[in-house]
C-alpha cells in the first residue's frame, strides 16, 4: 500500500468516522489453537449507486479487502486481516476523531495478540475486542472473552 | 467563519460524503415575492453519543447552524441560508468526491437566486433545486419546480 497523502488520510479519517466501522470479532474453529481467534475488520458502506467510488477506496487502500454489493442494495467494503488492518489504521490514527479510540485499540489487540503464550494471555486480548465491541455498541454479539474464557477452562 | 486548513477541510468533506447531505428545497410562504423561497442547507449527522463531536465541528464551521438532538436520538447539524452555506461549500468543494456535484449546484443556486428578476427566471433556479433532489434521490417532495410554475403562471 503506498502512503497516502494529507489530503487523503484526512478525507478518509472523516469518510471513515461519518459512516465507517472498526472492528473486531472472536471467531470460533475446532483448528484454532485457543478454539477461537480474532479477527479484526474495517467497513465502509455506501448506497450502490456510489459503487464507483467504493472501487476508488478499494484501490486507495493498497487494493484490500473484500468489496460487494449486498442484497440490501449496499455496496460493502471490508478490509480484514491483521497486515492490511495495521497498515491502513497506522496510517488513519492521527487523523481520526470519533473512532480513534477504535483504531488504537484494534492496534494493540494486533499488537498483542501475536506475542500470546497462553489461554490467559489469549482471554485478555478477548477482553480487548469486547472494549472494542462496546465502543461500537455492538448488539447481538454471540462470543465474548466471556464464552472464550468457559471454554477453554472447561478443558 | 476562518479558514479551514487542509487537514480540516479534507476531514470535513470525507465526514459529509459519508454522512451527511446538501440539499436544498424549495418553501411556501405568502410574504414571498414570488409565493415561494428557496432554502440551501448543509446537514451533518450523528448518534447522540457523538453529540461532542457534532458541538465541535459546529464551531468549526463558523458556528454556524442549529444543532440539536432529534427525537430518535440522533444529533443533527444543518446550516442553512446562503450566505454560511456558500461559505462553507467554497472551502469544502474540491476536497468533496461524492457530493463534489450538489456542492457545485448548490453554488450555483446560490448565485442566480440573488439575480432573479422575472417568474420565469425564478423557475429556472427552481429547475436546479430539482437536480439536487436528483442527485439525492429524495423521496417525498411536495414542492418542485412545476409547483412554483403553476402558481406564478396562474397569477
Amino acid at each position: 500500500m503506498k502512503k497516502l497523502t494529507i489530503e487523503e488520510k484526512n478525507y478518509i479519517a472523516g469518510f471513515l468516522d461519518g459512516d465507517g466501522s472498526i472492528f473486531a470479532q472472536i471467531v470460533r474453529g475446532s483448528d484454532y489453537k485457543y478454539n477461537f481467534r480474532i479477527r479484526v475488520s474495517i467497513g465502509f458502506y455506501q448506497k450502490k449507486n456510489k459503487h464507483w467510488f467504493m472501487l476508488k477506496l478499494k484501490k486507495l487502500l493498497g487494493g484490500y479487502g473484500s468489496l460487494r454489493i449486498r442484497k440490501d442494495e449496499v455496496s460493502e467494503l471490508v478490509v480484514s486481516g491483521t497486515g492490511p488492518v495495521k497498515e491502513i489504521l497506522s496510517q488513519l490514527k492521527n487523523s481520526l476523531i470519533l473512532k480513534k479510540k477504535n483504531a488504537s485499540l484494534i492496534l494493540k489487540i494486533i499488537e498483542k495478540k501475536r506475542k500470546v503464550n497462553s489461554k490467559t494471555e489469549f482471554i485478555e486480548v478477548c477482553k480487548l475486542v469486547d472494549k472494542v465491541a462496546e465502543l461500537n455498541y455492538s448488539k447481538n454479539r454471540k462470543i465474548t472473552s466471556e464464552t472464550v474464557k468457559q471454554s477453554l477452562i472447561e478443558k
